[in-house]
């Protein structure tokens, strides 16, 4: 039976880059040899990392503007540390924004090297909205946001005004939508949401801002180095990055960001709207603040749980369970899930209500 | 033209498992969802985790003896920094044998916390020995050496005694010999050579030794709660899990450490015999430090070069260049590289000489 993959992340990927990357690993490049068992300083490899990093720059409106892109270890989880370690000094303070796991998790990190100020917190509502009642302090050195909050539900739609540098976590909406992405500094993102796997890690970075904390910084945690080396100062995970690339290929051939911008405010508006005029259904994230990634939603009457899981089921949908921590239901629809896909669990939400 | 994959890593994997993980990446598990689509957090992803921990301390012998399998992300260069970061005391000192171009990586790593003693060297002859002449002294926390060294293509037969912990870095042959396993405290290993594709770090740690040091440490860096979180503290590297899940249970079905080490033995006699008795060869490392994984040798005649470069091409003979530092030729004979192409090998260099 085919599947609609509402799955939050490892998510769902391209069926042409699955086939590709499937291809690939009996036979890269019309070699026979695999791409995993070959050197990432052969020139194939090397091609698809610099490949990958020249769709970055062009997808983002960002070539010739003093950005590298990296392909890193680690997962955003570890830019968390790397972000204090090349961009706050020793002496100095950052400003955090905290809207949600991901935000709080960044903060934790950064608080081991430095002064850290939150300007502002949506925990007292359980993440359900963006706060936009502050002002980033002017001697802040950066100021750090999540610009979607995957669990939540919630997503930036704009950014405040910052002296110091601005770094963003876009993790779980990077390439899904149109944005100023010169207007900062420092963003990173886990690939396994509208990339590629888990695996890899995208970085892309003002050069200009780096070395200016006075710290010594552990090689692997080095943007410079990376910088310096080309993103291959370790063995790259080169899997995670051909896919990335292939992932990336894919949108620019769909026209870019404009294009799958668009998709994806259709299949949001679609669902958004079953969950409004459904009585059945209700929205957990602030209406102004919904993500359009991630759609947070419960029912209102929780004895038709069953009944809905089944109908679920039986109608393909895969990976619809809410987080945990907010329960109820969660849809992820990033770039690479059909229309079709958000279509049928609208069918399912009307067919509860009949 | 079939292949013969001397690459010395990322490297050969098995047949069986390159078509596995093919497959895979279309339908995994018969779910109709690719591998790298799912949830890590979804059953069959975990069931490969916990697979690939169990396989992992059954090939070493280290079931039920206080040990802990990880998956981490950041390559054995991350590893160069976590060591210290869990093992160092804040005061305290460690001792680093200096074998090559990773063991002087890891020791820069480690400087950055603390006390290191380089207890010998062998950089002045390029690394081409593992020194003996020394003791590990005994108000060291940990003692670190590099088993294998890749570029250098020398070996450590055997390990110094030591008061503190022991840990290697066993990246270029874990799981090609029998070594007693237990005699290490911490043992980590980049999964590119005889385990799986690059983007994975194996860590095999007693559990014990952790939580000593008096250190603040970064959560991507602190073995503890990777531990506790079952090595799913952020999203692992699915992929490359999932191959080297299947290489574990390749080595396995084949008979496990034992089995692969009698053919491992094989593969490096025929080849060295050769490079001793052909007169046109000659080894680099010194004859009793020789690795089983790589050896290195170079062309007595230099003018020799392009016809032996060529007979090596059409004989389908891949990733033979030696490192930039070392020069001539090194051959990598990890795990999955069959005898066959050990004996093709060997033939072009018998038909150099006629």
């Amino acid at each position: 039976m085919k599947k609609h993959n509402f799955s939050a992340g490892p998510c769902i990927l391209p069926q042409e880059v699955l086939k590709k990357a499937s291809e690939a690993i009996l036979n890269f490049n019309n070699d026979n040899l695999s791409l995993i068992e070959i050197s990432h300083r052969s020139k194939p490899v090397v091609d698809v990392m610099n490949k990958a990093q020249q769709l970055v720059l062009e997808l983002l409106g960002l070539e010739n503007k003093g950005y590298k892109a990296l392909f890193l270890h680690g997962g955003a989880s570890l830019e968390f540390l790397m972000t204090p370690y090349n961009l706050l000094p020793i002496d100095g303070k950052a400003a955090y924004l905290d809207t949600g796991t991901w935000s709080a998790k960044a903060i934790k990190e950064a608080k081991l090297l430095g002064n850290i100020e939150i300007v502002a917190s949506s925990k007292d509502k359980n993440y359900s909205y963006i706060p936009t009642d502050y002002t980033v302090p002017d001697d802040a050195a950066y100021f750090h946001c999540t610009s979607n909050n995957t669990i939540y539900g919630t997503q930036m739609k704009s950014f405040p005004n910052a002296k110091g540098y601005r770094v963003c976590d876009m993790s779980s909406d990077i390439f899904s939508r149109q944005l100023d992405f010169s207007s900062f500094d420092l963003i990173y993102a886990g690939a396994q949401k509208n990339m590629g796997p888990a695996g890899v890690t995208l970085v892309v970075i003002k050069e200009e801002i780096l070395g200016k904390t006075g710290r010594s910084i552990p090689s692997m945690l080095d943007y410079k180095l990376h910088i310096d080396k080309e993103s291959m100062f370790n063995t790259p995970p080169v899997f995670a990055l051909y896919v990335s690339m292939l992932t990336l290929e894919w949108l620019k051939n769909l026209g870019g960001i404009p294009a799958i911008e668009k998709i994806n405010q259709t299949k949001a508006a679609m669902l958004y709207d079953e969950i409004d005029n459904n009585p059945l259904f209700e929205g957990v994230a602030v209406k102004s603040d919904r993500s359009m990634m991630n759609a947070t939603f419960t029912l209102t009457d929780l004895t038709l749980t069953d009944k809905f899981d089944k109908l679920c089921e039986q109608a393909g949908i895969n990976g619809l369970k809410g987080h945990r921590s907010v329960g109820g239901y969660r849809a992820s629809m990033y770039n690479a899930l059909p229309l079709e896909s958000v279509e049928v669990l609208v069918n399912v939400m009307k067919n509860l209500k009949k």
